[in-house]
């Protein structure tokens, strides 16, 4: 209930992707206004015209500022004394890399999706790149702005459940319960890169584990499938993870999982207790204490901690979803774009970054080692 | 998912209360923000100047258009040529007449807190001014704009229960587990009214078990009971509920059941089936055909119906929560008050009215009564 | 997991009705066999001949023993030197009380099913019957033996909760959620009494807040309807309760709720926190302290008291159910019996006994007055 | 509710271990008892005189037939007339074998406690025996006696989820949660194995896997940790598992995860549906169609099918547990030994045997190959 409020001023967004007819560029322009921080002003909303118009009206950008091509995007706004601060790219996996590069080098700090590159190659160009310009880079792995997430994050870093032992994590979906359409491009390698929607939801769970226990996984064994006929890319895996503070753990990665709209949870387990939470039911946390019963920790309630209220809106038992979630990310890049803009130190806000897409895309890439090689552990080699 | 999107107009808000410090005017704020309809852009946030000035800074309102008081508001935003086109009462009860009838009077269409008034006479003048006025008056029953209680509103409609039977509906919460703060207006009758916060809660159950079956309650018995020492306004509500279609019922509504954060819920049984929605997981609803297993119907999921997706944004298994329910009431009265300004029909969103709220008023009197008179049964004399 | 164990004689059982063919027969057997405590050893299962002694065979009784009328069987038991000590009733309700009169007669103990009889007058007579006999006359209020219930109870009577507040009691089912078969007892005011089964179910919700909090409901108002058309007895009910401790409450009992299998559960809000139980998940316990989260206690976990230790066998996470809910007041009444039988003093059980049947009896009645009455207030005059 | 009920002659039952004092016995006893079909006659309960006498005069067991040595017990029993028909083994799981094998040699039916033995040898010399012998031989993993799991069996062999592609499976306690204590005999190798507890767990969850979903485990990948410290023996593993089928999945196994009482879960996916169950809530099995909404399947409920009603006693929303699920395999173990004694075909129950007992040895045996070799893909060589 305490996201922080105090005049600041709005920033200007931008959108590579994501016009009408799919669901991720709704996602994003919610988040991104719906706490005041951002308008929405231009964008290169879609490769074909029609349609980035017709995305660029529905979402009041001006005509001048809808685009069609993601450079001459990047080069007009970075020459208009009211050209975007951010853009956000939401287009399919394989060209993150090349938009990224245009807009770095535009000077203009950007948001991407994940999986950040389709090889490890181009994810550490793109990390020397932020870094050489000096420019935010957040990659959006959304869960990473629940509330209650934040709330493990906050324990655990506290030591509330002693050393971490024991970690699952799991994403099933059923996105995939059925042979791919013939234009679906998550099932196409060229667009998809050789890891498709697996590296997508894979590096979600990655991403989600590291961040709530505060450990990294350096070595993974992997059994990847494709088990759904017609599938070009793998659609299940399974990890065991070894984590560099001794822990261990399983990643249970699929997207064939018939009833799991958006199966992502994890439970994590140290000397003095255990933390479960899954995502469709965010609002609430379940510790258990060693030696004491279960409790219910709850968004906004009793016993929700500082870093859990500085991402609220609304009291306990007002369920806060998946678009808060985002917005709290949107909300934190605001706040470092700022201090980029102004030459203040960067706030010391947790939203995921290059280093983290980059990360997770090695560790899919450990996976399809490991997986090769009969499943042997492979260590991973982070940035 | 398929939130319709096309280009249409922003609309211009302002806001009566609801500054820094609680949390109503954050909700009406983000909700009102969240889908590119409305902007915020004048208020009268605060009774006390400064906060008045430092809410509105915070929410980027421009300092002519920061009010202090509401009738000065009114007279100088009809006046300018971007005045606003609709104002959100989010102030304590006793206020809510006085300060709509002022906007209503500059033609201002009016979106209006619960409930409505502090008596059936006050809902009954705002009734009358609203038509009298032509203008569009909603009454925030946000929990009407959950994607799956439209759901159960449609499969009602559509006959899926067959005859509606029996309505269990109930409030619970812990507002008010402790005896109240001094300062605490819901516990000051001049402020609150003579039913308190009761009336609040009670009118949300009220409007949401009408809401879903179609039905009208036309008799109750009720008992009111004050269980917290030192609460000068009851906060214990029991009744028994008679429909205009013959169903039974009951409602449950109290502010003191420590653990309940916001326990608003219902159950409905027909002779063809049941159904069982719960606010704290508001993407579920449960189906119980008869003779058949019960089904969880999902917001976005197999299964959801048309008016569910009407007001859904992001795919099945992405919790949408209250900020988007009362969004979906933002959206809807934003096409209504754009029908109002170009003079088209009204479109036949089912966001709740000044009549709803008058109705609401209406209840909770009759509660009043019948606990007076050792619960018996009284009729409701409906709007 | 500490059910006393220790060297006791078994005790013989009688049974009237229950025979093959329906469920409740098989229920008190295998309550009545699970723990050793109790050999089933005649009965007058049906008043049908060859059902009875179909059932006798099944069960292992010895054909001398397969009677056909329950006063031939108190007769002959009570001449047995091997006679039962116990009998049980598992018979429709207007009969319960012709059976146990003969038994009490007989001099040997009674179980028997719930509505104890079809009036409080014949509740009296059982009620000073068993006084003037001295025996132990139990009435099968099952919901009571389940650890879980039994904790509530535990932790209330210690003050966890402080002063009760408010209660909620429900009894939803889908029984009779269709027209009723035209030989079902249960809708024949003959057999079933004039409040059929809603005095079965009634009852058993009465006993159990009454049981839970201590505390004894000594005003209500009723609503009584018949919803679903055919039926000839009120298939569902609301009350408003109010308690000897000031406490308030409803409680809502139905028999035609699709969905709805067996859903009895008691939520008790006190000043110091609140308590959620739901029959259909027993081994769970939600314990809500006041400012604090949400506690999910469980049968054999930590956290769990020395009640619900008391009549637990396995350890926490192997779920137990109804049949051992049953089998610890067989248990309980076992203990009664022998102690009765040795001249010991009785031991300090709670199983619920013919006072309690009798209470339930006068509770149902008066709801029935209030219904006739619009509903107002009547007051109870418990025994 | 069907539970079949007929004229059939009590069983005698004789335990080895078991005692006083700890759980399992309690547990069979119980199981054995309260369908009517066994009586427990004679025992060796503890090695310790003292421990044994007490055990069997709490339980009724007649002096002379209370034991201390299980061959004494063996050879005693089997030259009565009256001897006992099988023998139940709860002791630790070093002496499974020298147990089983005394009893078979004395041509008594065996009941066995998992996991079989503590080496694929000893394992397949019972098998052997007991196909000598022509003895019944079953061993309890009792989860598969649950109504519900029968249910998920049935399905998946009636093509209801089509082609099975992915299996999930854990099994997470927190038995472990803490260091040992000195004399817990499961930390020790030579009596507990040298798998222990992990090895007990393991088996149970290879065994439900199986059983629910008639593939066989071929291949398996594993890690094993011992994670808390002071522990002799692995407390934590993942596997990597693949089918004759060509379905993949996942197992994990430890006992160290605070919070999860006995944790023991499946989740199956096919190219029709997905069905997922959970041990603490044994009532309920969800069912998800592709493209519909997911069902809530519940034991006796509508939509159960023949192979849970075969195994049910009581209605719908009474919840059966543990000791019904362990009574179901009691009773299906009695119909198999009853057509031994007889010369009858054996019949068709699925309860586990010596052949399921020695796979899952086999199993955890291969895991731990799996684990010394780097996790590398080991292949199962079945009996």
């Amino acid at each position: 209930m305490t996201l922080a409020v105090w005049p600041r001023p709005r920033l200007r967004l931008g959108m590579v992707g994501g016009g009408l007819g799919g669901n991720i560029g709704t996602s994003h322009r919610t988040a991104a206004l719906m706490d005041g921080r951002w308008d929405l002003v231009a964008g290169a909303l879609s490769r074909d015209a029609d349609r980035a118009r017709a995305s660029a009206a529905a979402w009041q950008i001006a005509p001048d500022r809808a685009y069609t091509d993601h450079a001459a995007m990047a080069e007009a706004e970075a020459a208009r004394p009211d050209g975007i601060d951010a853009v956000t790219i939401c287009t399919p996996n394989s060209s993150h890399h090349p938009i990224a590069m245009a807009f770095l080098a535009a000077g203009i700090h950007v948001i991407c999706d994940k999986p950040l590159t389709v090889s490890p190659a181009l994810a550490d160009e793109l990390l020397a790149a932020a870094r050489v310009r000096g420019r935010v880079f957040a990659v959006t792995h959304t869960y990473s702005g629940y509330p209650m997430v934040r709330m493990a994050r906050e324990m655990i870093a506290a030591g509330e459940l002693g050393t971490v032992r024991s970690c699952a994590v799991e994403y099933a979906s059923q996105y995939q319960a059925e042979p791919a359409e013939p234009d679906d491009w998550q099932n196409d390698p060229a667009v998809s890169g050789p890891l498709g929607i697996v590296a997508g939801t894979g590096t979600h769970a990655h991403h989600l584990i590291e961040f709530v226990t505060g450990a990294r996984v350096v070595e993974l064994s992997a059994d990847l499938a494709t088990l759904v006929p017609g599938h070009r890319l793998e659609d299940h895996a399974t990890m065991h993870l070894r984590f560099d503070n001794g822990a261990r753990g399983y990643l249970w990665n699929t997207t064939i999982a018939c009833g799991n709209e958006n199966g992502l949870a994890f439970r994590v387990y140290g000397e003095k207790g255990g933390l479960a939470w899954r995502q469709e039911h965010p609002n609430h946390l379940f510790h258990s204490p060693l030696r004491a019963p279960t409790r219910i920790l709850t968004r906004g309630g009793f016993g929700a901690g500082p870093a859990a209220e500085a991402v609220s809106r609304v009291p306990a038992g007002h369920p806060e979803g998946y678009l808060e979630a985002f917005a709290n990310l949107y909300a934190e890049i605001a706040d470092a774009v700022l201090a980029a803009k102004t030459g203040a130190p960067p706030p010391a806000a947790p939203f995921p970054t290059v280093e983290d897409g980059a990360r997770g895309v090695r560790f899919m890439f450990a996976a399809r080692a490991s997986a090769k090689e009969g499943s042997r552990f492979v260590a991973l080699d982070n940035p």
